[in-house]
């Protein structure tokens, strides 16, 4: 019977309120473990590994509308119980620690991780742009890559947190292979699909449109496409729904936005993320 | 009752099939007029009005290979009768011109146009990245935007057809601003919606996390938001989904391709294109 490690996420987002709602009645079997706050491990209906007080995290001043980023994951908790940016991603920080070291030593056989809020993780000392990074650093550094599941469609994540910028010049024909292989090793070893069928979306609109609409799909994501023996470059347009309707086992994103926004459109709430190659 | 125009698009792409195939049972009433090439034309249920000869851009030296950009776009048409890129660009901006005339002048009350392959149009010398721009030239300039609809998803474009590493500077206060008053505009005189509930979708990963992926929603989008009485900017993860699920009337999306994968995931091949302002 697998038993699995839950991260309860940081202390004033939503994540203790979902972990506690799933627990309630869980939709799977085998044992869980939940990880996080010791006031917020002891409310839960399963056993628990505290890694500190909320009290650490307490902050009598903190303005509650500085507090986090994004509103819809900002709990009803903080308004009750006031904490600080750092002391909260110090207790998410540490969860995943607690969380990881279990699974490197056996102790858990997989890991579930609630949201964290990036800002708060970076000023508590955890320096990466999200948990993919964060756990493949703890795991000793191996390529991994983001993939995100809402029924057949499966999408890799190329490029991550990054400003969108950034993203022509971070995609490499090396990093894409590399990504490709990643996903392609965890094909095999995880999903027990020997060859899958991969795509590559284009980056520009169209897929560049034979040049119209800027270079790196013919330069670059063509070529890394023949090289992974992929199909590509596919415009954004159709490559998500022809994976929908089961033409490819996975399409290898670009940057964040235009892979996430196919996930949480189709899945409407239902989307999984997996990171790949741990 | 209405009169529609409807252009057959590129000779070479799956326009006049579809077009056919949609008249042989109209999913409406009023009166239909065709403009396309004399040939395909000549195949419609319908009344219609030749624009030149398929012989015009007849080439049979044009090696199938080589002839358009995106293999699904491909009809079977051009393995019997190649034509030449420029030659079919030429007939496909014809027609345009010919319905962009016909509404102009009070004979028709709209206008449907079927796939275009920009760059042969480009070829012909209609130096347009697409119908928006060139349905705006031909109606001597007005601001306009591109709406895609599917249901209750309604995403306005606030930049088009331009490579994706050209985006955050192209992406100005003044620009989402004005995109955002031709929506407005637009909502109220043709959709009877006085007050459009407008959302702004975010350029960066989460909205740039409090500045940790990007600057340009701080600097540009959010201040283009509070200009416009809009939401925003809001994570590319959540607006579309909180816009299907009745929150806001439309979304701007700040680039093509994260506009039109929430549209084709949304709506699996139902969605509808929309000139705005026009």
């Amino acid at each position: 019977m697998a038993k699995v490690a839950i991260t309860l996420g940081d202390p004033r987002g939503i994540g203790p309120e979902v972990v506690k709602m799933v627990l309630a009645e869980p939709p799977m079997g085998g044992e869980l473990v939940v990880i996080g706050p010791d006031e917020l491990v002891e409310e839960m209906p399963v056993e628990g590994i505290g890694i500190g007080s909320l009290e650490e995290a307490r902050d009598e001043t903190a303005p509650i509308s500085s507090v986090p980023t994004v509103d819809p994951f900002f709990s009803t908790r903080a308004k009750s119980f006031p904490l600080s940016i750092a002391g909260s991603g110090l207790l998410a920080g540490r969860a995943v620690e607690c969380a990881a070291r279990l699974a490197m030593e056996g102790e858990v056989d997989a890991i579930v991780t609630a949201p964290a809020d990036k800002y708060a993780l970076n000023l508590a000392g955890y320096k990466y742009p999200g948990h993919t990074e964060f756990l493949a650093d703890l795991a000793g550094g191996p390529d991994v890559a983001m993939m995100l599941l809402a029924e057949r469609l499966r999408v890799v994540l190329v490029t991550t947190h990054i400003p969108l910028r950034d993203v022509p010049q971070a995609l490499t024909i090396r990093k894409i292979v590399s990504v490709g292989e990643v996903c392609r090793r965890a094909f095999r070893k995880r999903f027990g699909i020997a060859e899958p069928r991969l795509a590559l979306c284009a980056l520009n609109p169209h897929a560049g449109d034979s040049g119209l609409f800027g270079s790196e799909d013919a330069k670059i994501i063509r070529p890394a496409a023949e090289e992974l023996g992929a199909h590509g470059p596919i415009s954004a347009d159709t490559v998500f729904v022809r994976c929908m309707k089961g033409e490819f086992d996975a399409v290898l994103a670009p940057y964040h936005d235009v892979g996430m926004t196919a996930i949480k459109v189709a899945a409407f709430g239902r989307a999984v993320n997996i990171t790949l190659g741990l």
